[in-house]
């Protein structure tokens, strides 16, 4: 805590409580944020034990807006690969070759028609959802209370409506379900003008973001082994695995998480909601795999901060009230939870 | 006719024949070759009646190897259109939005697996094949004349097999039946690595091979009518023409097309055969409509002259046989298509 006043605000909030901190804290530090979390996780396999504890708690999340103090459930994982088709040994003239050849483009166009249903939004890879463990209905409850208008929604983005996959919210299509899409195509003459040509590669870079129980490493498999289904003999097809992370969520009825709720209650004076998000924390999974603990998320962001962009800011009523929060929720661990043994 | 030995070849077999000029010719020498021909179409539109003629003879095609000589005896039309979807406002993250935007690429790809048949081959654009003649069976054994050993293309090429339209062979696939290529195709991030974007953007030059009686004007009109109907309010989709030319298809019991194969069988001394071709010659449309009267393609390349490319060159054989050819010819229209009127 940087400066004098937010550590006035956390002693006066933990006076409040306990007058002491009522529990052991450990923390961990991460310098290499936003990177892949390789890094802080193989950290974490090496001091194994010494992260025994019964919660984490991760400061990498957002409020919905600065009425909304929220503790974020859930994350989704993600696989990402880049496939790239070849085809003839050169570039063809369109002209001569038209209709005679298997076309990278084509082939590649054929491969993304295969991976995403139009209409319903689902992904077509054979076994993608084997493993995916439907939101149940406490967890669909809990993060609708978060305020969503979609047409208003629709109208900053600039859009005339939004997408949704069949049988669940916009806002559960984009959070507590899988998806599949693509970041980039490339293909043929891409330059300012036409050219007749057949282009002799053609590629893609694709992501798939998870849910529990998806395993990047076999969503990875499930995916190569369809695409190469479907080019079959009509070209040649590469892959590039670009990083893969694994989805979390957390229980809404967690005594933990409903001690982040009460905690963000208690320091921003304001009922506190609890939210989903679609992207991933890398260092998040594996802190829950070596701990066997439960993982809270309260952070203080807010959507209109600049994250990592020029003139990146943040509120000071959510610095002191994350600051005021850290320490209220010391005291709902020690006291409504139950304080965990000292180690 | 350049030099000494083209002249005394053209003089030589001139002189087999009549031993003078037989018919009348009338030259027309094109310095804008390779762009669109639209200079060259509107001069014919301006001296309209001075150009009437019995036969033109165009030298702008290929034999298929030395030992083939050839009438080249269709073209294809084409019509080539830019399309670009346009989404949110700007890119966003692709963990944060996910399954919530119609994206510009996946629209494009709902687009682009809307204009052709994966296993057929066939164009899906509503009312595309309606003006379509099919090949008759002279032109359909015409072509067939032609060498063509598909497994040592194939291998040429470096692919596994060659494509066709249901219906069709591979080499008619390529010439006498329309078809729709995807010459490039953009979108989202493309350098080197990945990012999780969505790309507010997405791109594709697409270009449509047309056949007798389509008309690149209206073929345009059910192209666009058809990808705004699949786009709908998905996105915005914005259309840029890229040239357009006709189809043209001469018949091959025209008397004039059998003279130039009987003329390129003196020439050469081989027997000689009839092409069918996949690309366009943007000229030859306009000058048999201006004109009224056939064309013959007598061209004397071949496919590895390095067209319009660093060290194109050019058979001598096929050079001296060519201005024999060009006497042959007017002798074989004079003797016994009959001697035109001399205007």
């Amino acid at each position: 805590m940087a400066d004098a006043r937010a550590r006035r605000a956390f002693r006066e909030a933990a006076l409040k409580g306990a007058g002491e901190l009522p529990v052991n804290v450990k923390f961990i530090i991460e310098a290499d944020e936003e990177y892949d979390g390789e890094a802080m996780a193989a950290e974490f396999l090496k001091h194994g034990k010494k992260l025994a504890c019964d919660v984490s708690v991760v400061s990498d999340s957002n409020f919905p807006d600065i009425d909304h103090p929220a503790v974020t459930l859930s994350l989704r994982g993600i696989q990402a690969v880049e496939i790239t088709i070849t085809g003839p040994s050169g570039d063809k003239h369109s002209g001569e070759w038209g209709g005679m050849l298997y076309e990278p483009i084509d082939v590649l166009r054929w491969v993304l028609q295969s991976l995403k249903d139009f209409k319903t939004g689902k992904v077509l890879i054979p076994g993608f959802y084997d493993d995916v463990v439907p939101p149940n209905a406490e967890t669909r409850a809990a993060i609708a209370q978060r305020p969503w208008n979609e047409a208003e929604i629709a109208k900053t983005l600039g859009v005339k409506k939004l997408f949704h996959e069949e049988g669940f919210t916009v806002l559960e299509s984009g959070t507590l379900r899988p998806t599949q899409q693509v970041n980039g195509i490339k293909g043929g003459y891409t330059g300012e003008g036409f050219k007749t040509v057949i282009g002799n590669k053609a590629s893609a870079k694709i992501s798939m973001r998870l849910v529990p129980n998806q395993v990047p490493e076999k969503i990875y498999q499930l995916f190569e082994r369809h695409v190469r289904a479907v080019v079959g003999d009509m070209g040649v097809v590469e892959f590039r695995s670009f990083g893969a992370g694994k989805p979390f969520w957390s229980d809404p009825k967690s005594p933990y998480v409903q001690a982040g709720v009460r905690a963000l209650e208690t320091a921003f004076g304001k009922p506190a909601i609890m939210l989903a998000m679609g992207g991933s924390i890398p260092i998040v999974p594996p802190l829950v795999e070596v701990t066997g603990a439960p993982c809270v998320m309260m952070g203080f962001g807010l959507p209109g901060d600049n994250l990592h962009a020029p003139n990146e800011h943040f509120p000071i009523a959510n610095y002191l009230g994350g600051a005021r929060a850290a320490a209220a929720y010391l005291n709902e661990v020690a006291t409504r939870v139950g304080a965990p043994a000292r180690r």
